[in-house]
């Protein structure tokens, strides 16, 4: 399958490169081509045949190709939870509201709330997920018949999930199809015991492998392994050889100057939440801190019960907007680098070294943003309309690995949204009986 | 001109209502019933005649009909200036990117840049504005001949707006058309001197008129304020009598206790624009201590140079999400009341009292909300899912005095966006030649 992409503006993302006009070819799942008109009239010259061998060609209407974005922290089945409860204190939140219909959830649920939450990624032009959650088999069936590209980590805790399902998923989910992997991870230092915590360790070592986990979301958090360890979450996890590998925390709101020398020296990335820290009241991370470090950030949505949505445009403006707003300076994280947070870092983050640009030879995850509505008018600078106006709203079209899975308001994932929202009612509708 | 909406979930907004599943029905610029299905019945069978006579009928398959939103604080034709400064100091801003195009503009540009702006309106749901710029005339001609329902308001100061200005538009675009109504304002504080502000305050009490303008926005007014007159704006402004007649201000970030008190006491309305509070770094307003004394808190987008967009959901979503922040708090200022402060509130800041909610003989400014997307899936609280989850994306319809202006991507205003985005860049590339 060829797709030719014309009469384009395109943002690679490459580090030398501002917005150009050009084309951009695919060859089933790769990206075989993309520059400007000139390069590829040249190109057209020395490889006449290439011009007919086309399966679609798309006129852009100068509209943007950009990379997908990266939503690098997600649980994307707790869709089921959106807008069930909200406006409350965390404690009450996950004990009284959250967990009790977890333990209810079947992988079969799972698989279907997760493509639910897909049909959301599409349609806000995220072409990759970092997700962690129950089930992890169900989840990478359900990427993989939907198109998506997740790459799931580990969530060990003293209630659900063991390190040996972590290594088994490790070592089954890594290669077993062209849209799933699988990094090393555990919920969080307050979930788990110090004999949990060390045999993640272990692992980290024994596969040389990143470990992601959540990090000093709250206040709270820190305070408790501060009573515990007598170290913040990020020493006590480091002093435990965690992240001799490297890897990186969802969150980190609460860092001490000594957590980020421990960030910087293990070559860390922070994934950044910040539509989940403001509904949850959890605080506004020091990105601006991170940023003067040399110290990648990523950005996440958070699960929908968090947020409610699973939207990068909102958590772009959230990103640049609270650093603005805690900084005290509305000229600090600007939106060239949000946007790079948004894709290239989140890539790299997941290890998705192949997705992070546009480029020859990289896969073909590619969204286009319609330009021609109003809230991108006039054109004064295409990246800060993005970041600082864009909405869901804009995407036009989100491609992964060369297969067009949205367009146009279409969804092309093998299954009806209406399906999906049946089955998402069902599961809704028996977990509320069973839980009476 | 009759439309029948029918098979809706309906959202009233009147204060002993949730939502129904119903009809909704419209004559020329009023709706004449909106209740449940079994007093439509009813009312069919008294009414045998009325059934006949629509001349569109509209299966709303569910979805949700409520109040348009009330936009109550923004500088429309700021569109051109859209993301052509951004992450910079705000004096900077002002005074090397702003002031010196504004400066260009012709009472034909604001004409063509405010419609631009009114598309933005539309797809996101806004029926109404409370618009302060320049060209008042030129602004209600926009809105009247774009259906855009428009309340202005003075913008008296020192170099280009006088109180023999606003007199003056006040008595002529008061009632000139079923569009625009004009109240009295001036831009702030700190851009009048006081023989100016005496005057408008002389204004107020020669018409018993509210009052509204850009108070206490940043730290550094309010300082320079206390400087020249030993008070703060509200106090200052409140000593001439100013909001005698009530009123009300745009942003009040930064305010104390007897600032509160004076509002309470006027009975005045906050207009917070928490996007624009962010992107300019000029801090968070304390909407719970409002909400707690009784005064009446609406919404705005501010203008596009300094949001840059002009979207209600992002505005909702980081009013609730900066109150819990700044309370520290995850259950302070909820969903219901962040859309009550979008709809309702903001028509009574306007003195639209009859836009504020969809009742029989209240004027038909009606939007549909799409529930059919993944983003409001599965359906626990449609309330929360749109403050916490809604986007522009799920606007299917925007309707203004009975005329549907916009739906499902298609606009009906009179003129194309193709032409105004036209407009706008010529209006761009002029000026930007005049300022080299």
């Amino acid at each position: 399958m060829r797709i030719r992409f014309y009469n384009a503006r395109i943002l690679t993302m490459r580090e030398e490169q501002d917005i150009f006009e050009g084309e951009l070819w695919t060859n089933n799942d790769k990206i075989i081509y993309c520059d400007t008109k000139d390069q590829i009239e040249a190109y057209y010259k020395e490889n006449p045949d290439s011009m007919l061998i086309f399966d679609r060609e798309i006129d852009c209407k100068k509209n943007l190709l950009m990379p997908g974005f990266k939503n690098a922290h997600t649980h994307s089945a707790m869709t089921l939870l959106r807008s069930r409860a909200d406006d409350m204190p965390l404690a009450d939140w996950l004990n009284k509201q959250i967990f009790p219909v977890e333990a209810k959830l079947t992988p079969e649920d799972i698989y279907y709330l997760t493509q639910l939450a897909v049909l959301e990624y599409l349609d806000g032009g995220i072409t990759s997920i970092f997700d962690m959650y129950l089930t992890p088999e169900s989840i990478a069936d359900a990427c993989r018949d939907s198109g998506m590209r997740c790459v799931q980590v580990g969530a060990v805790n003293n209630f659900s999930q063991s390190p040996e399902l972590v290594e088994e998923c490790y070592n089954k989910l890594n290669g077993r199809d062209s849209y799933n992997s699988y990094i090393l991870g555990f919920h969080a230092e307050y979930t788990c015991s110090k004999e949990l915590l060390e045999k993640i360790a272990e692992l980290a070592h024994k596969y040389k492998a990143p470990v992601f986990t959540h990090i000093s979301e709250t206040a709270n958090e820190v305070m408790e392994c501060k009573e515990r360890y007598n170290m913040t979450p990020v020493e006590f996890l480091d002093s435990l050889g965690m992240f001799d590998f490297g890897g990186g925390g969802y969150h980190l709101v609460h860092t001490t100057e000594n957590d980020m020398d421990i960030l910087k020296k293990r070559g860390m990335y922070v994934v950044t939440n910040p539509g989940s820290n403001t509904k949850l009241a959890s605080g506004i991370a020091p990105i601006n801190d991170y940023l003067k470090r040399g110290i990648p950030v990523a950005l996440g949505t958070d699960g929908p019960a968090s947020n409610n949505c699973l939207n990068m445009f909102r958590e772009m403006f959230l990103t640049t907007g609270l650093a603005k707003l805690r900084e005290n300076d509305a000229a600090c994280v600007d939106a060239k680098e949000v946007l790079k947070m948004a894709t290239v870092n989140g890539a790299h983050a997941m290890g998705l070294m192949n997705a992070d640009v546009l480029d020859a030879g990289k896969v073909a995850d590619v969204i286009m943003i319609d330009l021609n509505q109003p809230n991108m008018q006039p054109i004064n600078n295409i990246v800060k309309n993005i970041v600082y106006s864009g909405s869901n709203a804009n995407v036009k079209l989100t491609m992964i690995g060369g297969v067009i899975r949205y367009e146009n308001g279409e969804y092309n994932i093998g299954v009806s949204p209406e399906e999906l929202y049946k089955k998402a009612s069902e599961i809704k509708e028996r977990i509320n009986k069973e839980l009476q």
